[in-house]
Order: C-alpha cells, then sequence, then structure tokens
C-alpha cells in the first residue's frame, strides 16, 4: 500500500503519520509553503520526515491574493478567538485548505500510484470548519470517484482519516502509542523559538497532554 | 453576480470569459503557473483580461514532482497521440489537474465572495479525461456543498461550464458570437511564435474555425 500523507508539522498530522507507517503504507509525505507566517511548522515536518526516513514533497503555492488572518496580512493571530471552539464557522478560516491541500494530494497519489491519503482533520476541536467534517470527506471520496482515472477504472483513491472523532487527549495517546516523535512537532500559532502558551492552538495542546497524562516535551514560553 | 473564472488563455477559456461577462457576472480571471513547457498561453490570458479591463489572479503552484509530459519533463509533445480524441484516458493526462484549479478557485470564491465558477471543461474531444465529464463536476458541487462555507450557509458555489457538452466547431461560433477576442488566444502545445498546426491541439483548433466558417486569425507556421 502507498499512501500520501499530509503532513503539517503539528501534533495531529504528525500522529496520523505515524498511523500510516503502523498501518504497513510506504508513505510519502506532503506538505505546502503556501505564505505561513512563518516556516517553524514545516520545518518540523522536514525534521519528522527525517526521524522516519520518508520522503518529502513540499509544493509552493501562493495564496497570498486568499485573504485569512492565519496566512499574512497585517492583523494579529487572536489569542483567544473562541470560535475555534464554538460551534460556529470561526473568523480564521481559511477558504477552501483542506479541499485544496486534498486535491494535490490527490494529483500526487495519481502521479506516484498511491491509493490512499490520510489527513488529521479533526471534527471534535474544529467543528465549526466545514471542511472538517465526516460528510465533507465522504462527498471528497465521491468526487475522487468520478474524477480521477483510478475512480474511474473502479479503484478509487480513499481518503483516510484516523483522528476524526479524536480528541485532543485521545490523539495524544494515538501519538504516544505508536512511538510518534512528538517533541519534534509545532503547534504554536506564533514562529518563535518557543511555543507561546497563549494562542487557541498551544492551549488545546497542552489541555491534550494534561487530559492524557503525558508531559508535553517541547519547549515553552 | 460574483464570478471566478478559470483562463487558461486557450480558445475555450476565453470564450467562456466571454459567456461569463455576457452572463453579466463581475468576473476575476484565474490562472496558474505550475511549470508548463512555455508562457505563451499565460501571456494570451494576460492580454486578454487587458482587452476586457477585468482583475486577474495567477497562482503559483510547483508540481514539477508530478510526472506528466504535458508540464515539463524530457518527452517530446506528442504530435499525433490520438488518445485526446479517443474513448480512453490519454497518456497525457495530468493528474487531478481541473480537480486542483476548480479547488482553488473555490478558495478564491470564498475569499472575493463569489458564487460561481466558471470553467471550459469540454467532454466532446475530451471524453477520455476524467475530470472533464458532467458526473465529475456535479460531484465537485456536492463536495463544494459539504466543505465549504457558502455551502454549510446554504448558498453554495455553482460550477457553469457553457461548453461541456459543445463541438469545437460551436465554441468558435460561440466566441465569435460573443465578440471574444479569438485572436489573442493560444492553443498550440508548443511556445513558438507561430502555432505549429501539427499538434492534436492545433488540429483541432484549426478544424473547428473551418467546420464553423470562419479564419482563425492567429499566425501559423
Amino acid at each position: 500500500m502507498k499512501a500520501v500523507v499530509l503532513l503539517s508539522g503539528g501534533l495531529d498530522s504528525t500522529t496520523v503519520l505515524a498511523q500510516a507507517l503502523e498501518d504497513g503504507c510506504e508513505v510519502m509525505a506532503l506538505g505546502f509553503s503556501y505564505g505561513q507566517r512563518h516556516t517553524r511548522e514545516l520545518d518540523s515536518a522536514r525534521r519528522i520526515c527525517e526521524h522516519y526516513g520518508i520522503r518529502q514533497v513540499v509544493v509552493d503555492l501562493d495564496l497570498s491574493s486568499f485573504r485569512s488572518s492565519l496566512i499574512g496580512g497585517d492583523g494579529d493571530v487572536p489569542e483567544d478567538r473562541g470560535g475555534c471552539l464554538a460551534d460556529e464557522i470561526p473568523s480564521t478560516y481559511v477558504p477552501a485548505r483542506n479541499i485544496i491541500f486534498l486535491s494535490v494530494a490527490a494529483g500526487l497519489c495519481e502521479s506516484i500510484g498511491a491509493d490512499r491519503i490520510y489527513i488529521g482533520v479533526n471534527a471534535v476541536d474544529y467543528s465549526g470548519y466545514p471542511d472538517c467534517r465526516p460528510e465533507f470527506i465522504g462527498a471528497f471520496e465521491r468526487m475522487l470517484e468520478a474524477g480521477t482515472k483510478a475512480g474511474v477504472e473502479g479503484d478509487p483513491i480513499r481518503i483516510v482519516a484516523p483522528i476524526l472523532h479524536a480528541s485532543k487527549a485521545d490523539i495524544v495517546r494515538l501519538g504516544i502509542r505508536l512511538g510518534a516523535p512528538l517533541a519534534l512537532t509545532w503547534s504554536c500559532y506564533k514562529g518563535g523559538d518557543r511555543a507561546c502558551r497563549r494562542c487557541d492552538s498551544c492551549r488545546l495542546r497542552l489541555r491534550g497532554f494534561e487530559e492524557a497524562g503525558f508531559k508535553d516535551e517541547i519547549e515553552y514560553e
């Protein structure tokens, strides 16, 4: 089995990568350089691929014309934006991001003959994001059945979302059980030497480790 | 009505752009720089946007890791590859290209508040391409309903494919009726000063003009 794993370098996608390897897949990691505020996550992704000795493709995708507070712009990162945890569409929503990432992953699958895409989408903490829901994953698979060579030939690309219904504590437990190099991951929205501990992403991560009963080994401010 | 129009600079997408303007849309053109063999099409797209006085976004998308004889590589362009006109998947198939382009277009729609994407897919001359079929367009719309903010809010992005069932002669007639600047378009797979007249794309185009009874005003070798 060959798989493309969408790897950002964060806790979630690194745990998903560990699951793909546990499942016995031959893995190619796929990342994107799309005008993020910092490259800290991409650096993490590179180190994680080196750790596992797997190949990584980083696709340059200039989305600078896309307004979003997550990818550049003048606004500060909201430290307590709430929306990410609430049942509404957050203001930091990046338009169609998972749609674009999965599409490129599908192209890479067809290029290298992979039959599955692993993605760390999560419907628990990100219930407000339309493209983090199971309905979306199913609809995307059906689109791939109709629109790809593999699909029309009867062997469609499948999307594997191992942490779709997992809490952050579940993800930490799974990552640790699979021996994922969680100390190499980066979750903070900011790009400093140490994680800020205050942004939504840091808070979710810290709470996850706490609930799972493990120590988070990255450095915090 | 705001629309994103996928504009390559070729005959088909330029006719589709003319249709979007005829339909009364406020248009933003979207093109891709993805490692094409030549930038002749992109130059055409720029001139066409200048002609109409519309805004154009060109997204850099590095697909150099994707094998395909259409985007770089060592192989020559087949002059008579046949497959494009046959009922099978051609060897020059670019993996998931329309899927990727439509995904980025959907992101741009969400960014600028557009509610429709115009695309020049065609199921007549490209019946062998999975992502040029009506089934694919429908499945993509349903995926957007599930996976975008506009979709879950009940006002999904629609995909408009005005030349889906048109022959090349139909497209030429439509373009001319709409006053599209067909003399600015470029279809040849090669990037010379003049179109080669011999590649599949040139042959389709010339046959279309001939059947429609119009003169093709671009320069040929």
